[in-house]
């Protein structure tokens, strides 16, 4: 569902639009049907919806209309009051996930601060799945686009806690984790691992700054002394073009900006943001509610899509894998 | 010259061979012939060169052979007594660009630590020449490709040094320096400046960050006092997509690697670094020294050639508003 001011309504249309005559990756939404209708008649396409009662329905009505589970916001609900809607429509995602109804789940953005104010104490949808699924290790956020792979180490933080908060220890688990999802998700047996230093030309031998070597390689030295294929510090301006990220299938990052300007920079609409290390299957699109632009149609659906097709894909590689350890 | 055991001599061979035809923008390059006619031996390049005993004959020798003001480099010299070298010829070109004898200096990649050992006070080029010029505000360095312009308000920094060093003066300089440029320089009469946000999400309101409530928005409300088209604080990765960075001319960012990052992702080998604020012109490419491919005729020289190009540009640019000065 994701926040229901934002855009999260017109672009799911638009996906099913865009997916359904293939059949791929058939998805539900957990929303509202009255609300989609309405948000479908705002945007002038008349698409044909149908409620379910049960996921396992989605299956089969969708080549035929968009599946709906129903979630009944009344009308006039908004801001917190919504917010207890939207968190509900992320546990009926992970009920689905977790029963097996459902392979993965893939959630529209929300907004933040209103979330708070309703008193949701996650910082976001990834730690609150976390909590939920008793994931002990904390989860990652990967950002993919055809071109490139990004995994920043720190995220929702300020520049100068992201700078405090980095370790030794948060960098060994984090690409740790990385190369396992690498492995187990997208099937690269040994997946190539750049780490890009935080400083800029890598910190100068100590000159520019003495992460690099008190944290940074350090961390390095013990992954690839645990049989990663890992390199690095690298300086981040010359890490990013062409020649050298199509080195390594993923590159870690030290910072929320480090990571996103060159992937958004590169190619803005067509990112997913892949959340690993949890037990089940979650994306989503790595963009925000884009409230003010929500209800004009204008909405680009790409990212919604790849994530879609993201967690289709995820889904099927690890039960391909279940498969065959069941034949073996 | 720049650094001898860099990639500096074999990229102005190939920026001569590449300009010389035209005659646009003829150059003389203040080294060793011995060394360069050597470097062209390497590169199994077979061109004229000449050497030249006054900045004055350059133009006329241009466009049949390279034309060197001679060093006079002894043979065997390197490291720390090459340095002084180095400094020597950065001085000549200065002197002939102070005498009117050449319009502008283009400086090669230089080893900065050698140059330090060496006893060279200055953190690189632009401080050294702010200082034998009487700047007495910071020069200001910009990094153009054709598709976009950044400026970095910090530089050589680690990353918390930076962070520490921004200050409402600082920001509001380095603007105001690089918006009288782009006028002077560039002939963009009302330039459209952007400025990034230091932390992610332009900080959400302090959330994530205080920088941009006490800093960077009273820099931008007193750059508007003062009439200058300024906007900002944006988040930083969204602000360097083509739809976004076509609406500025300029984008002002908080330290080296939000800067450099969107420019070398985009356009690795086509960047050039044009000092803003000093009574001179001067450019230079916007890369290092590359001592590891040096001698291996693989050196790239667009940045050079796009940075003799600037120069040239700029130089006629203030000469045409000498001339239209002086017709009025």
């Amino acid at each position: 569902m994701g926040d229901p001011a934002g855009i999260g309504g017109e672009i799911t249309i638009k996906a099913w639009i865009a997916n359904h005559r293939s059949g791929k990756h058939p998805f539900f939404l957990i929303d509202d049907s009255v609300r989609i209708r309405k948000t479908a008649r705002l945007m002038n396409v008349d698409i044909p919806i149908r409620s379910i009662e049960k996921p396992e329905l989605a299956k089969e009505v969708f080549c035929q209309a968009l599946p709906i589970l129903d979630m009944n916001i009344a009308e006039g609900e908004s801001g917190s009051h919504a917010s207890q809607t939207v968190v509900r429509s992320i546990d009926r995602a992970l009920e689905s996930v977790l029963s097996g109804t459902a392979s993965a789940m893939v959630t529209n953005p929300i907004n933040k601060s209103t979330l708070y104010d309703a008193g949701f104490p996650y910082p976001g949808h990834t730690e609150y799945l976390a909590s939920q699924t008793n994931t002990k290790k904390p989860a990652v956020m990967m950002i993919a686009t055809p071109s490139l792979r990004v995994v920043p180490a720190t995220v929702h933080l300020s520049l100068r806690e992201a700078i405090d908060s980095l370790s030794i220890d948060k960098l060994v688990l984090c690409t740790s984790t990385t190369a396992k999802a690498l492995k187990q998700d997208f099937g690269i047996t040994q997946p190539r691992i750049a780490i890009a230093s935080l400083n800029p030309h890598a910190g100068e031998q100590g000159f520019l700054g003495r992460e690099e070597i008190e944290i940074i390689t350090p961390a390095i030295n013990q992954l690839r002394a645990a049989g990663l294929n890992v390199s690095g510090p690298f300086a981040p301006d010359t890490l990013f073009y062409k020649t050298a990220r199509k080195k390594y299938d993923v590159i870690i990052c030290m910072y929320h900006d480090q990571a996103l300007i060159p992937v958004k920079t590169l190619d803005f609409y067509n990112g997913v943001n892949i959340t690993l290390g949890l037990p089940i299957v979650r994306t989503s699109p790595d963009h925000g509610t884009a409230i003010d632009i929500a209800g004009t149609n204008k909405a680009n659906p790409n990212s919604l899509i790849a994530a879609i097709n993201a967690a289709g894909q995820i889904a099927n590689k690890r039960q391909d894998t279940v498969n065959a350890r069941n034949r073996n």
